[in-house]
């Protein structure tokens, strides 16, 4: 656990009455090593979901059409699993999927990410998720989603960092 | 070509600032019938498309995961491919899928189509479809997706009836 202080800029917008939520966050490193770390099966368990979790990477087929499934456990060995399908892949700069959680069977949204790199060397994560409704959206809004991605980026942030 | 006049209720609705295409069609048929058709890869190019196109069925894997993929093929032989992969099924009541014309790759929607059956015994079928921004929705409205769903429907609806 890194004791060290970092600033995150994680911004998360859910308009009203809109099927979207986007972000964006950036973090001190090169998009190629925010996109290897997004994408290796090794470095998943080291960074994915909330820090109470342990994340084991059940599938991950990264191709267009390839599926990806991860759980999240918890002490008690509960485990809660999240999986999409790959729909488009462009090596170092985007990733479209979709996403499910599996404790909300028939809940699909769609999401894209893309990585992108500011002038002063930093990487920008840029992320849209639709829902098929509005209600769907609210729903993950409502989940704590804001709370968890900053965990999740924290961890991110701390791996690139070598802490 | 069937030369009686049916009357058809499609309505789509594209709202302003939104991601979502809604549409609403009745048919006068059970829904196990239209359901069928739609899963049918015989039955799909007698009516999939517009009529000016002859229509193919590539890929029908039928299952979550399973992926699809159709052509429209104009007189000149071009080939207009479409695809996507099934995320959610529920017999004879719900498809969930994403959709993509490969005219644009890298937009992909998600889809929800739901068969639902009235209380006169028509089937009302819904669909929706979100794009992952507003503007990708609003090409998608803007490239005559209306009136192509119009005909797709028209030809259902003759193929219900056995016209």
């Amino acid at each position: 656990m890194n004791t060290t202080a970092r600033t995150s800029d994680l911004s998360v917008n859910a308009a009203p009455n809109s099927h979207e939520i986007a972000f964006t966050r950036t973090f001190d490193a090169p998009r190629e090593a925010v996109y290897a770390l997004y994408t290796d099966a090794t470095a998943i368990p080291q960074w994915w979901g909330p820090r109470r979790f342990r994340t084991v990477v059940d599938e991950l087929d990264l191709r267009v059409g390839g599926r990806w499934r991860f759980l999240n456990i918890d002490s008690d060995d509960n485990e809660y699993g999240f999986h999409g399908v790959f729909h488009e892949i462009t090596l170092g700069e985007r990733i479209d999927q979709t996403f499910e959680f599996e404790g909300a069977p028939g809940h699909v949204s769609l999401e894209t990410l893309r990585f992108g790199q500011d002038a002063d060397g930093r990487t920008r994560l840029t992320g849209t998720s639709v829902s098929l409704s509005v209600e769907a959206r609210d729903a993950i809004v409502g989940s704590g989603m804001e709370g968890g991605l900053a965990e999740t980026y924290e961890r991110l942030e701390e791996l690139l960092a070598g802490s």
